[in-house]
């Protein structure tokens, strides 16, 4: 069962601030591509939708420590390891890294979300429910040593 | 009946990318900050639902020239002013100013939006419909000297 | 001396996602707006340059919390609370704030940042530097009572 | 010598909106992505400096049409084709397609952009100047056809 995947992706111009490096805020964008790939890789549909009903995924928690600058048109992969999988939410830990000229990776940044699988109930507020069980079946926690070091 | 309006605004850092400038596709942001002002100011609910029916207002094209730079902290005012309304549609001119510190104003952009009366039908699909007869009662088409010369 | 500051803010359109709510990214995006409100009001200046340098924020951490959605249209307070100043970065603590019809408000996301004082070297890389005397002078920790609790 | 190129990408959640759909100032970006790696194909470097110079691509216009919605997990081609080389500009055509299940394309939108060739002069305004010679020898303007309808 797949525990961890990685998404590579491009910087673009309009993810830049006038400092010239990456506005902060894009990480957390990369982490939630990384997590769309993971649940696709895993077969899980993101928005599951019955007649009346729409089930999504609301963050609990967002965070992300960051050691070096990305700038426009650098190569990132962004590593997702499933931290926890809980009774009603899943924590996914992600290391993104830049791609240097010499086939070398510098780690740009490290961060956690905890993701909420929620429905929207009659009043359209959000409601926390448990993970179905097809869903707990599809994924799993990564074992020690991938959450410390990303196999690639 | 209101065929004019304008709002007020900061360039927020993040709007900004590495030419130290404002990306571009900001300007079209801030033309739907004014167009949802406008909307407002004239008592149209903009997200209009009945049960199982989500009614909206996708674009069917947008357009700006840009003539002057904004940066980081500027104060900006939006005029928004009703060019055409049509069976289905707004046409909107808008003109972007930047407030100087001497008090007075540079014409940074000059765009046009055509916004679509729309709803989901079914399928999930956006199909155009009339506009109903209260909002056209709620709004009219600005007189040609407010489009060439915005009133403030 | 400041340690706090309250921004007010609408949500935009631009900012929600197909779940109907503000997508998660945009909460960093309004700690920052209360962070330059909060320097602006203390009267530093955030982008210092002299000739050949640019001085700049970088992040090293960012963290939020979700306790509520925000929607199109809703009014929110960005609550900035000083939490440590430190050698060569500031903590802030963020409480982000929906205002409700009635009058009440409720807690949508409390966030930290810790935003380092930085200058771009010769080679292009950031290197983090002392805050300086004067920029000490212009803000001060938040007591306690603050940070548990906004005045405002 | 190149006229066109075609970038591939696929739509992130965060660049929906409550309408479910793409929002659309992000259409400028999927053609500025086009244009980066248009640039990148025919060699060109869009960010040249030299010591005190910052040489950009800022826009003089950019307008699209929108003919069919972007949803969320979409995979879209983008198709760039060099419409005029000016003096000091370049005028680019866009069109941006949806690949369907059944291995169709539907054009979602038809766009214009038109790029100039800039520098920051000392007092930090731009100013358009004249593409170099190497860098009319890099591009040429696109045949009727591929204007008309893109090769693929």
């Amino acid at each position: 069962m797949p525990y961890e995947h990685t998404s590579t992706r491009r910087i673009e111009f309009s993810e830049t601030d006038m400092a010239g490096l990456v506005h902060f805020s894009n990480f957390f964008k990369y982490m939630e591509t990384a997590e769309r790939d993971f649940f696709e890789a895993a077969g899980v549909d993101l928005i599951r939708t019955k007649p009346g009903e729409l089930v999504g995924w609301p963050r609990a928690r967002a965070e992300c420590k960051f050691s070096a600058p990305l700038r426009f048109g650098d190569t990132i992969d962004i590593h997702l390891a499933v931290k926890a999988v809980k009774d009603r939410a899943i924590d996914f830990q992600f290391r993104i890294f830049r791609r240097n000229a010499d086939g070398s990776r510098t780690q740009a940044g490290k961060g956690h979300m905890t993701t909420i699988f929620a429905q929207l109930n009659e009043t359209g507020a959000l409601q926390s429910v448990e993970l179905p069980a097809d869903l707990r079946e599809c994924i799993t926690e990564a074992p020690a040593e991938v959450l410390a070091k990303p196999s690639r």
